[in-house]
């Protein structure tokens, strides 16, 4: 006779085993390890709260220091590997087998212990694809996550770094899982309530406060012109072009610096309220002065960013923000808009081949690409016309019907010829694919397929891949835009000066636009500090972005 | 200067005027009407409530009796379009503007309206299409919404048809938006917490408990000999064959006969815990007797299903439900495990032309799509292979390195070659098109994309579309397997037998079918009784599918 109910009698039994080292629900941060040590399972699903920015730290401080010989075998299901404690685990044998989505800092290390075979590793997924699973075949037993503070009941308030909370949460306590959060302090009253007391059942009062990294703070100083040449390019020939209101930008200096030029460079050109209204972004801080300008009607956020909070507060017809002000963040919500809703995603690469395949992965760092290839593909399942998406779909459009025109969503790589240490962005082949092959992965990390990217932009010039009509004609546009690297050097004139007279190829010139105007002066910000001016002496960056 | 707050202190100004008809956050019924009033202002976006199942009924009677005069110009963002309200307040003036996802039983009365100029259409989503752009350009200044339960606070309890509230509510109350509930009841304690009371700010005790239509329920003493033949056609020659775990079928008794044989036929070919273990679905009935021979592992919701309720509250190691017991569903996050977790989409459709393009809008209704395009569609931003994916890429690799290949999500169309009324389902042109054109739609409503779709099963056989090569060869294995229609009988009897001799096209034979064994004696429940007795008296069918 089938028990119909064990999984969830097994829950009830973990529950009762913590409950032994807390009062009530709440933990003290000494009893963590006995506390886990009492609710897992060897081979148990385990999500440990760790993205690209918020990390459930102490919970994985406590996960690491677990004896093995009573928590082993576990199964990671996590977006960031970020913490040196999220490799450690699989080192001391706690945890075997890997799902994620990202990894900064971690990721030549990743690379190691996978060639190493310390890691046995599921997928290296979007963020967004990790969360859908969650809810199919990669549901957590237990999760270990976040929060700012909680009450003694449990309902937390998780600040303005939602973040991937509610999607933990919601995978794991409506499946039979068991659900631990660390906050930084134990109240009375929680400021507002981000996840309901019912969907947690132990609280960790937290040694100290959990890290976030200023990921997406880029200092206005480090720009240098050739960014400024680029964004100028962007804005003008795509932003202008297509009309484009409904964006996201990925992380980097030269998307920062499109964003600097929203108020000059884009005033000068007319398109205040025409382009770059409407945001799927985290809250940079170069953004500020184009939301002072009244540029930006609104902005959903993945995460928050360090130093943010009070000009966010300060901004709640701008932000998403809870009755008690601080933001609320939620990144499947944010990444589900880029998805669905923008209609430009533009980010940077480390290589692109003659394809247009682009990877950030290299032979030895295996990376993660975070939200990049969600946000940069084309859904096909977008069934909404834009003037944007319409005037894409009609440039790609070679063949069929007309009347079963769709339209496209635009995928912008803007990358410099010449990366970090002179390193030549344009490849024949990525480096992704000798990883691969390395490693034994059964499938290419690729961050964003050639037939998804409609525009590359480099200082040389913009490619408009939506206008070529075979392979050779992709192919001498992205060399027209490679300037001086081997591919660059590889191109047949003739034929990408053809493609130059169709519009495929287009040089400052043909936009007109003057290499010398880009100068700093065109920037609203030329230093964090300017950045501070302009919210009013309400951004209060890191102390690390600080020079005065 | 700018006032940072508008916004944020127009919201405040609407909830101060709706307390007036209020004691605390709770208002009676009866004053419903002066509650939208005193909140809503012309021109303002509201969500109501209602998709394909549960309904804000009573608030959608509230406003469709407010006075024009005072309430106008409304912008309508919600999924569905299901209550003669939903149209009324169009012909009222109280609306003007709308942005939708599905409407079953009013899209002859939608396309009339359209054409008659009474509703400006934005467009026709899907769900998750319109869910994100909640967070980004059709964020709802008021969300009407409904639940089981409340307590005076606000807390709100969803019961099992949780669905889109979640979603809705926090664009809502996140951006500076009134969040009105309707409930069943007022309670001290609300048996879980769906939504935070802090989101809610308003609570109407409806005069009855709010509608839901059991949508999903298919009584399987309807199921035909050619449903049963095409459903052992999938399961041989595609679940089994690709090995297909996770999956989300359509609505219609095709899948619902696939979900009946599966402990009959399926077991037979001995496919039991290597098939169909994980599902993103809707509690349909027939996947009963499945659950019970232990052929599902688990089933994420995206909405409940009348009558299911004590059956789900039994089964909580397959179901995701609350600590109450009762079913926890989430419509975004089921779409998006549909769209990025699953291998497999299969559903059904009204028409497909000679591309593989299909739709179920004909010349005389908009209905709408749901989900079907979504979870129908082959999602670029995947990167996590699996066996199926990668066999289905592996098919429909034509050209590159192979290195660089990527997988592919099968979506397959399960079809008889004449529907109702002996309407031919295969078209040289889609009806979509005619309609597209009489109205001025942008966009034709195609539900799925020819290059999308990678099987078309008929009582004729299986068309793999993958395994074509061109054009030329797609338009031959359709019009392979279109039967007596027109189509079918256009078909290049030479090139058929060519695409056959490939595995293209395939017949019953070639599967080692027998049609004569299609027999309704191969369903496990032949009746809604039969679906009682496997539940062993748990699902309690609605009173229109009892016949005893």
């Amino acid at each position: 006779m089938t028990d119909w109910q064990r999984d969830r009698k097994a829950r009830d039994a973990r529950i009762a085993a913590g409950r032994a080292h807390a009062e009530g629900k709440v933990v003290p941060a000494a009893r963590a390890v006995d506390l886990l040590e009492a609710v897992l399972r060897p081979g148990d699903r385990v999500c440990l709260e760790g993205d690209n920015q918020k990390q459930a730290d102490c919970l994985a401080r406590a996960l690491s220091a677990c004896d093995p010989a009573r928590v082993h075998d576990l199964h990671m299901v996590q977006s960031g590997i970020v913490l040196p404690e999220h490799l450690d685990v699989f080192e001391q044998g706690i945890a075997k087998r890997l799902d994620y989505s990202y990894s900064g800092p971690q990721g030549a290390r990743i690379a190691r212990m996978l060639y190493g075979g310390q890691i046995q590793l599921g997928a290296v997924h979007t963020y967004l694809e990790l969360f859908a699973r969650y809810f199919v075949d990669l549901t957590p037993n237990v999760a270990l996550i976040a929060g700012v503070s909680a009450d003694r009941e449990g309902n937390l308030y998780t600040g303005p770094n939602t973040e991937d909370t509610p999607t933990v949460v919601e995978a794991t306590a409506f499946k039979n899982g068991v659900v631990i959060a660390q906050v930084n302090a134990i109240v009375d009253r929680v400021p507002r309530v981000d996840i309901p007391a019912d969907r947690i059942d132990f609280v960790v009062e937290a040694d100290r406060p959990f890290y976030v990294e200023p990921l997406f703070t880029r200092d206005p100083a480090a720009m240098t012109e050739t960014q400024i040449l680029m964004a100028m390019m962007a804005i003008k020939g795509i932003y202008a072009e297509y009309g484009i209101r409904r964006l996201n930008h990925g992380i980097g200096f030269g998307t920062a610096a499109i964003e600097l030029l929203l108020p000059t460079y884009g005033e000068r050109l007319g398109l205040k309220k025409k382009i770059a209204t409407h945001w799927a972004l985290n809250p940079h801080p170069t953004l500020i002065p184009a939301i002072e300008s009244g540029w930006v009607e609104q902005v959903h956020c993945f995460g928050s960013e360090v130093g943010m909070d009070r000009y966010i507060r300060a901004r709640p017809d701008v932000f998403f923000t809870g009755a008690d002000g601080s933001l609320r963040s939620n990144r499947a919500f944010c990444q589900t808009a880029g998805l669905y809703a923008c209609d430009l995603f533009i980010g940077s690469t480390l290589q692109i081949d003659l394809a247009g395949h682009s990877s950030t992965v290299t032979t030895n760092r295996v990376a993660g690409f975070g939200g990049a290839p969600n946000m940069g593909c084309d859904p096909h399942g977008r069934r909404h016309p834009s003037d944007t998406w319409m005037k894409a779909g009609r440039e790609a459009l070679v063949t069929g019907d007309p009347a079963l025109m769709r339209g496209r969503k635009l995928v912008v790589q803007l990358v410099e010829t010449f990366g970090d240490k002179l390193v030549p962005a344009f490849v024949e082949r990525l480096d992704a694919l000798e990883l691969a092959k390395k490693i034994g992965l059964e499938l290419a990390p690729v961050m964003v397929y050639g037939d998804d990217v409609t525009h590359i932009v480099t200082e040389e010039g913009i490619a408009n891949l939506l206008l070529c009509r075979d392979a050779d004609e992709r192919e001498q546009a992205i060399r027209g835009v490679a300037g001086y690297t081997e591919v660059g050097r590889g191109r047949d004139r003739a034929a990408v000066e053809a493609l130059r007279a169709r519009g495929i190829v287009r040089r400052p010139e043909d936009l007109g636009i003057e290499p010398l105007d880009a100068d700093r002066s065109l920037l609203a910000a030329r230093s964090i500090k300017d950045l501070v001016h302009w919210s009013g002496g309400l951004y209060e960056p890191p102390a690390r972005f600080r020079n005065w």
